[in-house]
């Protein structure tokens, strides 16, 4: 007996139902109200192999509305992904379960990416979708040939995020791209008419997207609707008339179904309703049968595309660039030995650029960008190309003022894999797209951050331009570098080291202004170990002076003025934090021993500092910015020779 | 002899030019641009009084595209505002200027609102516009009746947060908003073609906009736009056609224009050009005569309004309610009283619920709202009706899911005056708002951010919905308070204070779980002070446990726990840090006084605690969250008075 599509969604149902109920906590509303469409999509459409969740030329399935996370798991067990068991969604939300409160990558093979940050999952699968295009412009039709699904709720599509997101995938022409749009009219606070009056498909067809609408709880008229949206070369949007929570005969259609357990009493109701005679966590075997059939649509799909891998000539090299190692400390060698022999006085930012030209001719993988302000971020490079609709194979995105949604699409471009991205903006704007970077680190990825004008030496746009409290407060992301270089030696280190952490994102926050090159020693990359001792105190040592990017060439001069007076100073550069954090004892104490007086310079707020000056002294800035030239603002707020030497000499004779 | 409109114009334009050319930085192309379309608003549309730039009556114009800062300072001068002056415009971009890069509200009273961070100007503006429709729902057509203009740029449109604000603005219909699009078509990087190819007129009109297109350069058509709009009852976008840099023979048109000094010969050839034989910074005399002359238009229309103020009965009311004092700690002496005498366990967000329905029964200023989250962020009181485009007079707004969006409104209507907006959202999103919560604070802005949720005490949601890094990283902002309190009693003080700093954002940090009431003096406003002593050692003290919010019951517990060991432990709450860093040296040394081990306790990342603990011990979460029930991960991550204890005891046996 073949089970039917209704009931195969109505397992969605129930495992919702029961994975909520049982965890006390939870959103059976968007599984339920979009069980049906989801059937369609995997037992039809979707290009997969539960067999092999990582399978590089699968379609790419995303969740923006990830607080549905049961609608993943659900179908991700039914099909036959090896992870999560029933098990696993038994434990929904318990700790160690992979079955998370929101679908997390890191947890699951299945999951293309972590979402509940609204918008954000729409705005990866834009990226996604990029990437697909970009790796089959280079490897061609038959190793690269994929879509990218994405279910969307009301949510994602009041999000600022989502017009970047979809603004970004019109201009582009992304058409194997499809959004479904759970169009339930409810929101937490209720129907959705409380906030909204929006004609959505309408502002999507403003955007370059093609549309449909189809009734969500109809199979039939779904599938008409994916054809139509398969049959367009624009991106398309699927309204689909939902009900959330569909199923629960009492509480369907409400904001009562949406984030809170049914409760016993009503799923006792939707098994009456839904004629459902299970217990708990039990689909039928006919049902799950069908399912697991389901699972294995794509399963000779890959085969064939496993041969033709091996019969490409550049099938190698695809699995390398999926796998994606690459050896940037070696492409800088020559580089670096260069800049010792003729030393550079170049803003960071330019050498950044500098470095990014040796780095991205060696290293295809590397796609650069900006939100707009490529001359200012010094992201391009002779070797990256425009990438637009016409010519896929480009390694520079022009991503517009969208510093969202440029942060959102990286990360899903080094989610597909495939690509190391980097972009570009001026570090102020971080906020614009912290949650991004957030979401870079959670999700473990290989995100390159390139922000640049990195303090009050940025000068005359003044202070809604000036990064005060920025780089401290991205020091406190977890799993996330953030690199301050002090010259060109130093940014290109860390650039090879942002290139080889596999696992995280990087962020260099890079100077407008220019500075002097100060190292002589490239035996090693210093950087790597976070902070060191770039100058030895000449005098008995009092005093240990720790900088960071441009107030290092401060510090040293700051030193040689101690020096004559006869005041022993080490200066310590750190451009990075996390790893400093991560080297032994032993060598941190050697960097920064107890005794000497420890002096932080840094432009920006001292908040964090006592870390490592303890009862010594934080040069930086606590207050808002202000426009005025550069030199004049770091005179303004005491960053000079005179103002941080006369607090060294009066802490030292107390 | 009667100066032209274009010669009126070209005022602006070499203005701009001979600023941005003397400061030899800054943006010449959007003043020259669109320096026709604003010689038509001031001379004809807005309603202003150059004489009295404070006049709660005004029309309010928002420079959305800061960066275009010289048209403001240009049109301020010319039609007569007392400062700036033309000495300070020759000083453009320089230290103690108040014509600084960015527009800068608290440099100019003519500056509405400070602008740069792209997009925000007009959702700023959306707050305004709203604030005027309430405003005049209380106190009639004849007290408050003006516009809300805004100039923005392709970047604002680009912008994620222009979605956001405009389906506000379209949803709750503020036809009394006008918003003129700089449609240049040229951005930093080159032609808007580089990275989008949206159609903008249709997608404001899916949001419910009225739309006009206009030649930007031709007086009569943007004056037959303008008519078109102030005809239409819905808000308005006027898409004006112009060319960037506009009078700049060799460069007009192109990117060459946006952002730098178009350099002595070229700006002799616009001079030859236009035919503007005048020295730099002198504008003819005719000129400035027919400017002066438009900024007397509102004159006599101010004295009517006055008259009409003196005469209403309501005209003192809207007078002090413009003034903006409030006495929050009087309305809530009775609720603190209740409160002890009947304690309370719930969660700050309730806590903040309790305080909320005082405050806003006695303080009618008080606009609520929430990104749909009302009833978790628990914002919605019995004395604030829903607010819609039927009713004005309503005091609470349904946002919808538009953090960002929320966030610059309540900028907008805290601009405005007459308004103390509060809103709410989940802690972990105020990433989505950081850079709006940044402009509350340059702007000096009372504006109340309730964000709940606000560790890993939220539970299930998992790391995604858990902010680890936000409360330390938003004490780094600026003149931003953050409060996290421990029970009912600092909620209620936090939120007096919130209400009655009348210069500065707050940001209420709140649980989601219950939490005991601690306090039982309420003589004063402890919360006050930033940090205090909540309870004083019993035994020889030995240990000072300093702990926020959610916290501060832990220590208290851990402090039983030392004293069972005859170990003496002050417990020190420490609801706000930027109150505690302003008390004076003796207080701060009475509450932390040098000795005891110093032991922080918080829900969050320990950087920056060191600041308090020196070498202590520093009790925190370094990484991120998980998904599991909030008791399971408080003993997970280390949250537990055995755990904290042991440390303790062996850091003191060391």
């Amino acid at each position: 007996m073949t089970a039917s599509l209704n009931e195969m969604a109505n397992a969605i149902r129930f495992l919702s139902m029961d994975a909520v109920q049982a965890a006390n906590s939870g959103h059976p509303g968007m599984p339920m109200g979009m069980a049906d469409v989801a059937t369609v999509l995997y037992t039809k459409y979707l290009k997969y192999d539960a067999s092999a969740p990582r399978w590089a030329d699968r379609d790419r399935f995303v969740l923006s509305a990830g607080h549905g996370s049961m609608l993943a798991y659900s179908t991700l067990y039914l099909s036959g992904y090896a992870s999560p068991t029933i098990d696993d969604i038994r434990n929904f939300r318990q700790l160690h379960s992979p079955c998370a409160g929101h679908p997390e990558n890191f947890e699951l093979e299945g999951v293309e990416s972590t979402t509940g940050p609204l918008g954000q999952g729409l705005a990866m699968a834009v990226g996604m979708a990029l990437a697909e295009r970009h790796l089959n412009a280079e490897f061609g039709d038959d190793l690269v040939d994929h879509r990218t699904w994405v279910i969307a709720g009301d949510g994602c599509l009041m999000e600022g995020i989502n017009h970047e997101a979809i603004g970004l995938a019109g201009h582009l022409g992304l058409g194997r791209m499809i959004v479904f749009w759970d169009d339930n009219r409810i929101t937490i606070d209720g129907s959705t008419a409380l906030s909204t009056s929006e004609d959505i498909p309408a502002r999507f067809a403003a955007t370059g997207w093609h549309t449909e609408e189809c009734d969500g709880h109809d199979f039939a008229d779904i599938s008409r609707a994916i054809d139509a949206a398969l049959a367009d070369n624009r991106p398309s949007l699927i309204a689909c008339r939902t009900v959330i929570g569909k199923g629960s005969p009492n509480k369907q259609g409400t904001h009562n179904v949406h984030g809170a357990p049914l409760g016993a009493d009503e799923i006792a109701a939707a098994r009456a309703e839904l004629g459902w005679d299970y217990p708990p966590f039990v689909v039928p075997d006919d049902v799950l049968a069908q399912w697991r059939e389901a699972g294995k649509r794509g399963t000779e799909v890959r085969y064939a595309w496993e041969a033709r891998v091996a019969a490409n000539a550049k099938g190698t090299q695809l699995l390398d660039r999926m796998a994606g190692k690459v050896d940037a400390s070696s492409a800088i060698q020559d580089y670096l030995a260069a800049l010792i022999a003729k030393p550079e006085k170049v803003a960071t930012r330019k050498a950044s650029e500098m470095a990014l030209e040796v780095l991205t001719a060696a290293i295809p993988a590397m796609v650069g960008g900006s939100a707009d302000l490529t001359g200012s971020n010094n992201t391009k490079t002779k070797a990256t190309n425009p990438l637009s609709k016409e010519d896929y194979s480009g390694r520079y995105v022009y991503y517009g003022i969208r510093e969202f949604g440029m942060s959102a699409a990286m990360n899903g471009m080094a989610l597909h894999g495939g690509i190391i991205p980097y972009g570009g903006t001026f570090l102020v704007f971080s906020d614009y797209c912290r949650n991004a970077i957030r979401l870079s680190a959670i999700q473990r990825q290989r995100v390159v951050y390139v922000m640049t004008h990195d303090s009050i030496g940025l000068g005359e746009d003044g202070p809604t331009h000036q990064p005060v409290e920025h780089v401290m407060s991205l020091r406190m992301i977890p799993n996330l570098d953030v690199f301050r270089p002090c010259d060109t030696i130093e940014t290109a280190e860390c650039w090879a080291l942002a290139l080889e952490s596999e696992d995280r994102p990087s962020l260099l926050a890079l100077s407008r202004q220019n500075l002097p090159q100060l190292r002589t020693d490239i035996s090693k990359n210093w950087s790597a170990r976070g902070a060191y001792r770039m100058r030895a105190a000449n005098a008995a040592r009092r005093v240990v002076l720790i900088a960071t990017g441009s107030e290092v060439a401060l510090a040293i001069s700051v030193a040689d003025r101690l020096e004559q007076h006869g005041i022993g100073a080490d200066v310590v550069s750190m451009p990075c934090w996390e790893r400093f954090a991560a080297q032994d004892d032993a060598y941190r104490a050697e960097v920064l021993p107890e005794g000497p007086l420890k002096v932080s310079i840094e432009a920006g707020v001292t908040l964090g500092w006592e870390r490592y000056t303890s009862d010594g002294i934080r040069i930086g800035i606590d207050s808002f910015g202000a426009s005025a030239p550069a030199e004049t603002l770091y005179d303004h707020f005491g960053f000079s020779i005179d103002t941080i030497f006369h607090k060294i000499q009066s802490k030292l004779d107390n």
